[in-house]
């Protein structure tokens, strides 16, 4: 494919080729400050938004989020850019002609006898070319919309998935991934379906400027499916609200972004053959169909791949803890490594981001140094605030700065609507199944909260600005905008009188709480099995998701002791004929820890094997500073098989009866007296969750 | 400056449009894929190197530092890339030729009726079009040079300025300024004239392939003369190697960047009028001149203003500090503005940002949360790590992947002979005239460490990639990368060999040598001030830097208060009739520390004032923790003047006597026991410095 092609045309000897040189590399200096002073707007932007947080913070408004805010000062930006400050056009663009047949990546121009390169930066529709000439300014805020996909986005996925409170994200499992793949998919059609009724009747009354295709009405549907956590998280947070609905809408927002990300990419690979490319076929449906799974499991597989290895890695090089400096960075490389492979491969870099983040925090985070884990939670931490930001005060800027808005009304009017119907298509529906199958039922109150918090934010406004070519996505783009600010301002700001409204508890201390509900139920259990048959007890059981105890199991009697320095040694779990394979991959450390086999991570279920330790250990100590000592369990090492299980239970509430369970622990910092009618004092276990 | 022209040449209608589309997308994507694969390569090569300096810090093998090692592997990486990949060349590149006058900065290419947008990336010599159709493959691992002065240099050297050890750079500041300054440009003018001797010979003999003039040869000796820290500070910091021999190299290391950036910068403005630009003329060099001065100073003073900005930031919002990541975004963004409104200025910003680090590190640190002391020295810690070992695996990288290397060897040898010669010019005859003012002087060996030490790295590097358009430029890139890579993998790994050689002290602790030789002093000037007429004492105290003095009062009264909570209220400081004024400036906490004066800072000057608070404070006693806590001065406050000064020195002296100091303190984590032959016990007070 070698389409060297030279046009030299005409060769004008530079009369002062010196003078020529000086004004070229002016003109590139000035460029250059140019875009140092366009940044500067964005980072004194940020600057200001910061301390107004804080101004919110400390006068503990909770009516506007930070991301709010960062839209509200782009908004104000955007308005002085584009009204307050004209810049003379300075208009060096020169329109070149050629017969070539494709647009070359790169472009080599002979001017007056110098080579000069130039490269590909889009391609611009006819009316873009006179707003070119319009206000180079605007232009030059203006970002390739790949910076978001590269550069801004990931550390914001990333550390979604790192910041995942596990324990009650797995508990929550099924349902979460109900709302994210189901819901979802039901979400994108329902408001596409909504969305080609309303493009036909603006066809119908010729509203219409351009073509609008039932896939573009779709891809619509998929990119405004994406809801965003962060606002009405960061409430959650502050007001400590009830941790099962926190672990549902968050791990519902956190995968629904991946889904309608890739979504939204095989809707766009739709690409029926034949004459007519918008007709339906069903060959090209069934080729979307199999990218979105491919692309989907692909970026999946790799990132929990490269999350092992750097498990791994870490597990293996034990003596990197004594750098934290080293180790932090591995750490950092690694993650941006799994986005720039799945890059490489095709997949989608974002969403094996997302679950390189999972993996990490599952796995690797158990085998990092304190200090690292700080570190590390620090840097991403701090990363996502700015990223976050950024983006937020950007789309307030371009509701001004962007040029080729398309606001229809019928078609606005629609799209609220559209996301409305779509958002209460995927949640009451799938909570009203869900329910048939849960033991903790998700309420009417929990439902309508999670309607409510169905906020469209950075992955939606990033979808929407890839692609601003055509008049379909204009519209969508305009319209988008519209509904990021609506919901982001709207139900951001209503989440706190939504709360109260719908009677939700507030000051929750999820940990303790969970802790001691959990022992209940435990108890429930154990009084029930010492009953004559043995009945009851396993028909609770059968309740909790089978297909997650396998997981559990497996995670935890192998995955974890080949990845993290925590869970049973191998040697324990695995049958006896695999010794030598086993005693080879067991860490010294794991045979330390056999004794104390409950790590940061094992509260993560709350059942089976962890029942019969918590009866197991009978005495557990917590010191003020977080280190936990506990005693070896009675009944001997515990595997997680159901005959082992029932063994265990039953001589651990004999121990019960026989020795009077005391647990005593400091109750330095837990400030809420726990309601037990026993005498018994719990004490949380701070973890990383 | 309207310059729009259209060159509409042919206008060929495209067959199939559509079809095109998908080509292009298709082009894009794979152009995508291809730039995070080389992304990637680069981002296996740190891991590898972190795996692989983490084997060396584990065997304490000191002979290869990091930055060297990362070079290696960049090499190697080099000669595959270079040799063993061969991709087929899917040549793109379309050359056009038109009749404008200059190469605009956009370019809109009519291509098949539609309109595609691009940018100008620079100018490519007549040679280096073969070398674009050669190999692909190398050129996408290149980056643009302007990476190096925006994004990694910009880290690197804003960590160097915020973690100076203050105390011992301060009290070396005036030969450190010397080293930085006079010797920079004494070796640079050495350096150009040799060269220029070389060159005059190489043009005699025939060896010259292109014009080399003199300005190349002081442009060259600039860039050589920056010396890089890393490496030699590395193995000083671990083996602790006597603290003002590091503070001299540190100092002059770091503010030599600075000077060889700036004076290169002046160099290549040199413009003299009329016809032969290669001639000496008065008034250009004046010019010349002026502009180092004019950046220099310009940007020194933004770098400062910015971070006396961000010092009344952190004042004044107190209450930032119970959200640490907030205050750490807000110094990482007002840091990063400082580069910024640099370069919009048209200063430079990477000058800019050392002072803005050192101001930071002086005044804002000390306002920041302990939680944000640790977040930014960490995260610019972890930048700072990253951005050097990718610019040294780069540097290993383009000695086989950059397709115009000159390697004469006349002129590789001069190189060498020059840079020893420019080096030794710097440091001997400077140090001697040096020692004449001097109280410690710099013995013979330190000289000779300072002269072996004088590594070059990232800045020589980055200034010499900047521009390789003509034959002299890249006849001095290839020779720099030599000389670069000869001192880091010869004097880096020699720099064990050569401390034992010169018998340099290593292993002392350099906070307990300090505390206890300047005690010594004082004690002696203590002893000296109580004779009959106290001459002797205030010869003792002229020697001492009165410039300096003055300066360090005017901070400790004045600006310290202002700008951060700790040092005397302003009500203490200034004159009665600013009273008014003095209180509205003083924070609450001022008065609070009034009785605290020693802050974490406080221990950068050992005379005057601490003299007065050492012996004023009879009872300091420091907990393990590090919290400190100190009895109130018995004199009162402590008022910098002299009289006071001297009222106190007598008072405490008095006191010694009387009382019998005893400053019995926890041992606990001091190595070394003192040599002092008296019955008392000092214990470090470890602060950030």
């Amino acid at each position: 494919m070698v389409e060297l092609i030279s046009l030299c045309l005409c060769l004008c000897r530079a009369e002062d080729s010196a003078m020529e040189n000086i004004v070229t590399e002016k003109k590139a200096e000035e460029s250059h400050r140019q875009d140092s002073a366009d940044l500067l707007v964005f980072i004194l932007l940020l600057t200001l938004t910061i301390l107004t947080i804080w101004l919110f913070k400390h006068r503990r408004c909770r009516f506007l989020h930070e991301t709010g805010l960062a839209m509200i000062y782009g908004l104000l930006v955007g308005v002085v850019l584009r009204y307050a400050i004209h810049v003379p056009s300075d208009m060096n663009n020169v329109t070149l002609s050629c017969n070539v047949n494709a647009s070359p990546a790169t472009l080599l121009v002979n001017v007056s006898g110098k080579f000069y390169e130039y490269t590909l930066k889009g391609e611009i529709s006819g009316s873009e070319i006179n707003d070119i000439q319009d206000n180079e300014m605007l232009r030059k805020v203006t970002f390739d919309p790949e910076v978001f996909f590269n550069i801004l986005l990931p550390p914001i996925i990333f550390h979604a998935g790192y910041s995942l409170k596990r324990r009650h994200f797995f508990r929550n499992l099924g349902s979460i991934l109900a709302y994210a793949f189901v819901g979802t998919v039901v979400s994108c059609f329902i408001i596409g379906l909504f969305m080609y009724g309303c493009v036909l009747l603006m066809k119908q009354i010729g509203h219409l400027g351009g073509d609008f295709f039932f896939t573009d009405c779709l891809f619509f549907g998929a990119i405004v499916s994406a809801t965003d956590p962060v606002t009405v998280l960061a409430i959650f947070n502050e007001l400590q609200v009830d941790a099962d609905l926190y672990a549902l809408l968050f791990g519902e927002s956190v995968l629904n972004d991946a889904v309608a990300l890739v979504l939204s990419s095989s809707i766009v690979a739709y690409q029926p053959e034949g004459d007519n490319t918008h007709t339906f076929e069903a060959m090209a449906m069934l080729k979307s169909f199999g990218i979105f799974l491919g692309v989907f499991s692909g970026s999946f597989a790799l990132g929990g791949a490269t999350g092992v290895v750097t498990a791994l890695i870490s597990f293996n090089f034990t003596k990197l803890r004594e750098l934290p400096l080293l180790e932090t960075a591995l750490f950092f490389l690694m993650s941006w490594s799994t986005f720039l492979l799945a890059e490489a491969c095709g997949f989608t870099g974002v969403v094996a981001v997302l679950f390189c983040g999972m993996t990490q925090a599952h796995y690797t985070f158990n085998n990092l140094s304190p200090e690292s884990q700080d570190r590390t939670k620090q840097l991403f931490e701090l990363l996502n605030f700015l990223a976050e930001n950024f983006i937020f005060s950007y789309m307030g800027l371009t509701l001004f700065t962007f040029h080729n808005h398309v606001f229809n009304p019928i078609f606005i009017v629609g799209a609220f609507l559209a996301v409305f119907l779509g958002r209460a298509a995927n949640i009451y529906p799938l909570s009203f199944l869900l329910n048939l199958s849960r033991r903790n039922k998700i309420t009417s109150n929990f439902q309508h909260m999670m309607m409510f918090a169905g906020l469209r934010g950075a992955m939606t406004f990033a979808l929407s600005i890839r692609d601003t070519a055509t008049y379909a996505r204009q519209m969508m783009f305009s319209t988008t905008l519209l509904v990021v600010f609506f919901t982001v301002w709207i139900c951001g700001g209503g989440t706190t009188q939504m709360l109260s409204c719908q009677k939700i508890r507030v000051g929750v201390d999820t940990d303790l709480e969970n802790f001691q509900s959990c022992l209940m139920m435990d108890f429930l259990c154990v009084r029930l099995q010492i009953g004559p048959d043995g009945v009851e007890r396993s028909s609770t059981k059968q309740e909790s998701a089978w297909l997650f105890r396998i997981w559990y199991n497996f995670d935890h009697n192998y995955l974890k002791p080949i990845l993290t320095h925590s869970g049973p040694p191998l040697t324990a779990t695995l049958p006896a004929c695999c010794g030598p394979l086993a005693r080879c991959l067991t860490s010294p450390q794991a045979y330390e820890n056999e004794g104390q086999l409950k790590d940061s991570d094992s509260d993560l279920i709350l059942n089976d094997g962890d029942i019969s330790l918590t009866y197991g250990d009978i005495t557990v100590s917590t010191d003020a500073t977080g280190a936990h000592t506990s005693g070896t369990p009675v009944g001997g090492v515990a595997v997680n098989s159901d005959e082992a299980l029932d063994r265990e239970l039953a001589f651990s509430d004999h121990e019960l009866v026989i020795r009077g369970t005391r647990l005593v622990l400091p109750m330095d910092d837990s400030e809420h007296p726990l309601p037990l009618d026993s005498r018994r004092h719990w004490h949380k276990n701070e973890t990383m969750s």
